[in-house]
């Protein structure tokens, strides 16, 4: 653990990732591209588990859907969605040695300033002036310009190629099938249409793991509504005393506010969906609420469309982007309307209304991440640990419910083992099961991957059919009856402690 | 319902999903481009449950688990795979307006001849005998040549540039982390690596709805073997005396015989994996026995690297492939192992040995639409009925588990509804809440879209806390205590008969 300690978090999870089974570099065999991620079984279960909460949770409504949509999509959406002339970055280039890279980037790494913003004209001054040389090959850094960071495909062949673009984000998604959605729906706003789905930008400079990925998927929630009724929500009583943690645009220091406070500068249906994702990550994702706040974007910072743009920003090193809750006005389904020559408006009651729309979004691998920077924990060898590195998941967020162990591969007590195994994954449960190697190695895995209980099958348990249940966290072991075992794991993942369980 | 009757069924079946929400074209409202399809809600339902029915069924062995990989691989993988070379459909220019047609299709659908496996060349010849002309013109077709079939695509930018390509299959995101999964993982043979993901492929002539889509998804399991034991299956006791339905390569007529019978042609590993899936299609999605049967690929049919191929073939209005069964021998690992220069054999006992693959692979929207075709019926006006359409989706495959009605949207009706849809849910149930229109519509809705069970709150309800089942296909209902409400819909979904839950 000594040597362990040394190491930056980053490279410690990176490191746990690829020994455990989370995730690792795409395509490693063949010399893997920056920005590909791929994820092994582990990474697989928990992303499954955290999107399978993200579903139940913000879909409550009645009135809120899951859809699905193609990642490839035509020009004309992207021209609407104004992807094509703005989803940009500055990029200076190396007259010597062509090495290419992101213009503001280079400045703030060198000159440790904020450059976001700024024309390449702009940034050519900069370069210039502080004559920053190429990071390659030592030349002199000559060209800016613009980098569209959308991928480019031709689909058809021969006169009819049509250019298509892989979606930058699935909101679009959302937008081009919004009029088809609320006519078979029930006509009625607000109207929410989700996708959990794949979005791909060309980034120049990919970078710490998941956080900065080329291909990522995202789980966005598209609230259509009627702007006339901007200024309430029907649950607004049940939000209003509750405290918002959040960083104002420029501002020094962070607030904690009451929705009711916050609603006297921003409109109350944004506020309610503010509370309604804090919640999400407080009380589904249990992030402990120092790890969590809202950050507001300034004019400057925020994409010109967005009117409102709160970020939600968990604290890793330092805190990291990893959704946002942003009112895009009828930026989208204007753009459409104006690209495609079909109106978007909708009759609701005896008027017409082009919704406006209200975005909860979120970065599932970023989450991921953070989710495993976050509850990841080293314990000294002491009293209670003989020293181990645990990944203390939620229960209900972690890749397994429970793990199954025999005590030993021999005696039939693997036999028994398996049927303890059946039992719990016919009662719907996610089971880990592993007979290789000692029990304390098998602990050990278990611990770093996050599994909240383990079930051993010892010889005991041939003679009476019980089994004892070991709790990640306390290291507290009980013993129950099989028959029990499915009910017993059940309170458990409802957040029972172990003792309470016997 | 006259008028309907002369559709034929799979323009009915895609009114029917663009009416009720189940799936449309993409981008529609842009001017659609052929092959690629959105899912509304019911179709993105019942795609979920289809893919965790999946999950479910094939994943039930220890040491088979679901990863996750990216969709964008750079050039080398295929290179490996054989894509790059390969995978290519022949064409055919017209000189005059540059049409481009497959080469074989224009001609299949011309002379009704098969024309699979043909040379350019060959089918140039063809087209010369036969005089065909350009089917946008008119003008002389002149000109034959090879279109690889993957959408190519540059990551990065300037110097640092990469060749990549979306993924015709999910399956080569296995064979490049098979190595290092292995090695987390119990090490230990079989493995058995699943995805269910996207795929891309830019086919010429897309068609047929969901049948032949440019972008699908598909849900394939790579199972990893020993090759010295392939005459073998720990559980081939089990499957020996089950018969399988399949038409012989080049045979005349459908054969069934049993699993035994079939192992003196053909490895008792692949035979025992033939019953595996055949059992997925009939036990799982309940396909009636007649419509569902493998089909044994001759030789010139099948890929150069599968030494068995069977698909799996549903029957709509002709047979269609939604699946297979191949054992891709170590074509894939040795492939990648080639170029890579890594060693992919693993240590197995005292021996290293090179796996060699089966593939269970399956199109995940052709299932999603032959269920549909299969399950879509309708009912004559008569005694029974009032004449309507239904999906009699297996009830364990329905879009959603129940729906559940408030009778008029008065009187409290919807607010006791709204009580028992959260009871349901809250019981893990996926429940379809509709107030709109009158209950005779809500029942036509679900009935179309194929909700097995509709709940409905009425005055009686207020007054004793009961609540109407009725069952979509027998339309007879039943009335229970709203307490045992969740118990009856398991019992329900499980396969109990509506009269038998009273």
């Amino acid at each position: 653990m000594a040597n362990k300690d040394k190491q930056p978090k980053y490279d410690k999870i990176e490191e746990l990732a690829k020994r455990r089974g989370f995730f690792w570099q795409s395509s490693e065999i063949h010399g893997s591209v920056a920005g590909f991620y791929d994820y092994a079984p582990i990474g697989a279960a928990i992303k499954r588990k955290w999107e399978n909460l993200w579903r139940e949770y913000f879909l409550q409504d009645d009135n809120f859907y899951e859809i699905e949509a193609s990642n490839i999509m035509p020009q004309p959406v992207f021209v609407a969605s104004g992807h094509l002339e703005s989803f940009v970055d500055p990029i200076v280039k190396c007259k010597k040695c062509k090495h290419t890279e992101r213009a503001d980037q280079i400045l703030e790494e060198e000159l440790k300033e904020k450059f976001e913003g700024k024309t390449p004209e702009e940034l050519l001054e900069v370069i210039k002036k502080h004559k920053i040389k190429c990071r390659s090959c030592g030349g002199l850094l000559e060209e800016t310009g613009i980098l569209n960071m959308m991928f480019p495909l031709n689909i058809g062949v021969g006169k009819n190629v049509v250019t298509s673009y892989l979606r930058p984000e699935t909101a679009q998604s959302v937008y081009v099938n919004f009029s088809r959605n609320f006519n078979v729906l029930r006509k009625k706003l607000p109207l929410g249409l989700a996708i959990i789905g794949r979005a791909y930008r060309n980034e120049i400079s990919p970078r710490n793991a998941l956080l900065r990925m080329r291909e990522f998927t995202q789980a966005e929630l598209q609230i259509f509504f009627d702007p006339d009724n901007i200024e309430k929500h029907e649950n607004w009583d049940e939000v209003k005393d509750e405290k918002i943690t959040y960083m104002p645009a420029n501002g020094k220091e962070q607030k904690e506010v009451t929705a009711s406070a916050l609603s006297k500068d921003l409109p109350k249906f944004y506020v309610y969906h503010a509370v309604f994702v804090q919640r999400f990550f407080l009380d589904v994702l249990k992030i402990p609420k120092k790890y969590f706040r809202f950050r507001e974007l300034s004019k400057e910072e925020r994409a010109f469309y967005n009117k409102y743009h709160f970020d939600v920003e968990l604290l890793l090193d330092r805190w990291i982007e990893v959704g946002g809750v942003h009112y895009r006005t009828d930026h989208d389904l204007s753009g459409h309307s104006k690209v495609s020559k079909q109106d978007l408006s909708v009759q609701v009651g005896d008027k017409k209304v082009l919704p406006h729309v209200l975005e909860l979004s979120f970065g599932v691998d970023r989450n991921v991440y953070s989710l495993m920077h976050i509850f990841y924990g080293e314990e000294e060898q002491g009293e209670k640990s003989e020293g181990r590195a645990v990944i203390r998941f939620p229960r209900k967020l972690s890749p397994f419910d429970c793990a199954v162990f025999p005590l030993v591969n021999k005696d039939g007590l693997n036999e028994k083992a398996k049927e303890v195994k059946i039992l719990l994954q016919s009662s719907g449960f996610s089971v880990f099961y592993d007979d290789s190697g000692s029990v304390g190695r098998r602990y050990r895995r278990i611990d770093e991957i996050g599994v909240p209980a383990a079930i051993t099958i010892d010889y005991d348990s041939m003679k009476d059919n019980t089994v004892t249940i070991r709790d990640r966290d306390e290291m507290k072991q009980i013993r129950v009856k099989v028959k029990d075992l499915p009910e017993k794991i059940k309170q458990f993942l409802e957040g029972k402690r172990i003792e309470d369980l016997q």
